[in-house]
């Protein structure tokens, strides 16, 4: 094979290599965004610490909880953890289904059982159970942050 | 220039085409889901053709609407649509932000806000304003379907 054979052969290895697709390990991402929302949850459970509690949304996130008003962006959503937890008693937790990949594993949605204590009408605590959606960027860094996060509540237990 | 130079430029310029992202034409696919989501509301307000209205949720679609169990799958949302229509005076519709879209074009979600119409407590019709984030998937034919639908509760006009 002479030398104007052999280099589009390697062109074309080349051009094969450099259009398959980005590297998007489903099994992988799947565990990584999974474990990164339980460690969030663990997180916010122990309610300790507000940087990293909140650093888990982008900086652009909205936060819809029922009856409050919008909260857009990192330093409103600051103050809404920081006035949670300074509840008497307010603890939270989630366990998420597995997360759900757009095909580019750029975006991603998980769905939540979220319960949640604080002080009732009578100032005893009461637990309430919810349902959450979070939707997933990851970014250029590849880390992934909440960009949307809503909530409602479960019908009562019968 | 000789063939063995011309052979590889020509396969450079062919990969370079192939390498290509797929064709994702944000703004157009942007106002193709809002238009689609604007014609949703459209219809849920007439409130005739659940087949229409149930065709834009996907089979395996979530909806969490506050205080029910989670209706999924097709044959729920269709159970659920038909006992809201069948409930005198009820009326929903929407307006949603601007979709935002994953890097590939093929996932995106949707803020929206919510208006229903529905008899209260004393049998007398009442508004109630909401938000809800719908999750969207666009399948092999290029059409966007609902996934996740999740609303919750405004706070009470002041």
């Amino acid at each position: 094979m002479n030398r104007s054979r052999i280099i589009p052969v390697i062109l074309l290895a080349l051009c094969a290599a450099a259009c398959a697709p980005a590297p998007f390990d489903a099994a992988a991402e799947s565990s990584r965004l999974a474990q990164r929302d339980a460690d969030w949850s663990s997180l916010a459970f122990e309610g300790k610490d507000i940087e990293r509690i909140v650093a888990y949304w982008s900086d652009d996130a909205h936060v819809l909880q029922p009856g409050l008003p919008p909260i857009e962006g990192k330093t409103a959503i600051r103050d809404f953890v920081t006035a949670s937890l300074k509840i008497p008693g307010f603890k939270i937790h989630w366990v998420s289904e597995k997360p759900v990949f757009s095909p580019d594993g750029k975006m991603a949605y998980l769905l939540s059982a979220v319960e949640t204590t604080a002080p009732g009408a009578t100032g005893a605590l009461q637990s309430t159970h919810g349902r959450s959606v979070t939707v997933w960027r990851r970014d250029g860094e590849g880390v992934w942050r909440c960009v949307v996060d809503i909530s409602n509540d479960a019908p009562p237990a019968s």
